[in-house]
């Protein structure tokens, strides 16, 4: 068995396949870590540090004598032949598992990847705070109003979970941050703008929470711009629909995610995101053999809030955490000669944290907000962080943080001329 | 007050001089955070995160009005002119201090630093971390026994503390990570070589001590070569002075260090190591505005072990730190028209550790080894690292450690081409 991808899909797949002496799994990954993503935006904000949400996958398998791992770049699959090309070789299967997640979707506009942040990987969100902390030791020491405004700018395109988050946090850590060490700086000069092309932000959450969102975000001094679409980001200059532009010095891209690219390399005919239509028993009608899970699958069944028809399954965690189960078992009922069982999906709801101590949740059909919606985000985010010491760590700088309001892992890396390149074409 | 560099040195001066309104003090560095460089190797060798060994620079001094931060590149000193030259403008000063540190010394040889890694500052240890990391994981996948004990040699050149600590870390870490995540790989395929230049290794250290160290880090698996001088890196090749040759793929140079560039702009004669020469109270004797302290400034009268003339002060920590308190002294006895004081080191020694549980150190004339000597390193170094959450941080992730042969941190980041484009060019 080949797993392509060790995400949330994928370790669970590792996981239900572990210690068996009739399988051999071989787990295939660009990087060596299992990365804990919907924690980034912390590190993009420096409240966590980049080992707190990532965690070795050779320390994971450890025990398991039946699993190997490489470090891979997967470029692309033959279906055919039962071969996954990589950069550093051709892998075999008899079974294979897809789960290589998503990547950024820019709607086929190629500039905008090269002037905005997006925040996907560990070393994205690092690259989010070493800006955002240059941006500030520029600003301090410009003493032009009109560029320093600029460099004080922060927009986030996309008003789904993880570009409500950045915002609060965002705001979070830049106004106690000027108040207590810029002090050449005023908070009220910094701008953080939340855009959103649809009607209304948090889409898949219900109408009262969205609004609870809003308020409480416009509260921390969040500008919230709805019904705006973007269509240009060059050379710091944001560009909407309808020709108006506004400048700045920071645009993270949250606004659309489409599968990874190894989905378009199996030949097939792909459905809206670029995901893989699959069965119920989440396998290839005509290649049995080929699972595909999470942000990956294409897969209709979903029934957002009561009524309505039913959708494909979003690109949630929690999705491929469960797809990932139905695979594993789907394949020992194959080796088996036992049928095989469609695909469930148990509900848990949707979260967001709004900022420190506050955040929106659906549980269950149980609408919350504010701190209890915050301490429930808590628990299941501790719950689900993978791995002891990481879960200590968390919850010591979290502490930390929620008592002092200091920050942790504020340190700029690289040389300015290399990691604010970008930044500095703007100006 | 003009201080270039926030380290050892700039951070006393600081220190002495924050909350006085008689003097504003400007502080330059590149960085925006003070490392506590000697326990770099550790997070070289993933045993401490990047964040536990450097300390927000805006942090440290958030409570003195009196003190800005600049972050910036410092390009030359106009000694005539009074000011400093940056890459982000021009600073004057009524008075100076050079703390800026040093920098690999390569004699010369401008193709080694471009094949060796160095551990000078937070990203270069990273670098060692992801390096070493990415060398495993390809030596994992390679079948041909020749290629891969290539891929897990690793050379340090220079046998001081640094290059002492290092290889102990190196053998620390190497040993029980292949024994328990790299089953494909033995741990006996791993060579690690300790090199100078000199016939004894930890020169400044008493013989007895020199012998211990040598002893241990031999038990460890760690192959010292004395008397050996490197002459060329290239391409994963070390050559010898003789011209004996080595493949390695991975070199690490810690072999002499030079004072940083700016005093090369003084337009002054330097002295050995291209520190800058000053009088006894750590000012020029034509410019008494400017102080050199730490790596830097040459100034001798150093008496290492009993008797023998006196030598230059060398370049550690502690000097740095104790002629910090001094020029800052020196500058307040010119404001008031006092006399300044000479320049006195009070030695408090020096230690190494050499790997888990186990270090030398020479403290006030008593020699140490062993256990008791790693304890009394442990201490030194909590007591001096600076700010609580750093200090706790360290603790924990020792005590982790030290418990669970575990280690934190070990994540690849960047695109493997991007992090070991060097090694692969050398395979």
């Amino acid at each position: 068995v080949v797993i392509v991808g060790a995400g949330f899909g994928g370790l669970q797949v590792m996981r239900a396949l572990s210690g068996r002496d009739d399988v051999d799994v071989r787990v295939l990954d660009r990087n060596n870590y299992h990365g804990f993503w919907p924690l980034l935006y912390q590190v993009a904000t420096a409240a966590l540090t980049p080992d707190t949400v990532a965690y070795p996958l050779r320390q994971i398998m450890g025990r398991s004598c039946n699993i190997t791992f490489q470090m891979t770049d997967v470029q692309c699959v033959d279906l055919v032949q039962r071969l996954v090309h990589t950069d550093t070789g051709t892998t075999p299967y008899d079974y294979l598992v897809l789960a290589a997640g998503s990547a950024n979707n820019y709607f086929g506009n190629a500039s905008i990847p090269k002037h905005t942040f997006s925040l996907k990987d560990v070393d994205q969100a690092v690259a989010i705070r070493q800006h955002l902390l240059d941006m500030l030791e520029q600003a301090a020491h410009e003493a032009d109003a009109e560029r320093r405004s600029v460099l004080l700018t922060f927009v986030i395109v996309g008003a789904g979970p993880t570009g409500v988050e950045l915002a609060g946090a965002f705001a979070d850590l830049l106004q106690p941050l000027l108040r207590k060490e810029y002090r050449a700086l005023s908070p009220s000069e910094v701008r953080i703008m939340l855009v959103e092309a649809h009607e209304t932000m948090l889409g898949s959450f219900p109408r009262a929470l969205q609004e609870t969102a809003a308020r409480h975000l416009r509260r921390m001094g969040v500008m919230i711009r709805q019904n705006a679409k973007v269509t240009q980001v060059e050379n710091g200059v944001v560009t909407f629909e309808g020709g108006k532009t506004m400048k700045a010095g920071t645009v993270v891209w949250t606004a659309g995610v489409k599968a990874s690219a190894i989905a378009g390399t199996l030949g097939r005919q792909l459905a809206h995101a670029e995901r893989i239509p699959v069965q119920r028993t989440l396998n290839l009608s005509d290649h049995p053999e080929v699972f595909v899970i999470g942000d990956m699958a294409y897969l209709e069944g979903y029934h957002a809030g009561k009524g309505g028809k039913p959708e494909a399954y979003p690109m949630v965690a929690e999705v491929a955490m469960q797809m990932g189960k139905c695979a594993a078992a789907n394949i020992l009922a194959q080796l088996n000669h036992r049928p095989s069982a469609p695909f469930r999906y148990r509900d848990l709801g949707s979260m967001s944290t709004i900022g420190r101590s506050d955040a929106v949740a659906s549980i269950f059909g149980i609408q919350l907000s504010g701190f209890v919606a915050w301490l429930s985000w808590l628990a299941v985010h501790l719950v689900f962080l993978i791995g002891f010491r990481n879960r200590l760590a968390a919850l010591a700088g979290w502490a930390w943080d929620y008592l002092t309001h200091n920050r942790g892992g504020r340190l700029i890396g690289g040389r300015r001329g290399e990691t604010s390149a970008a930044a500095q074409d703007w100006m």
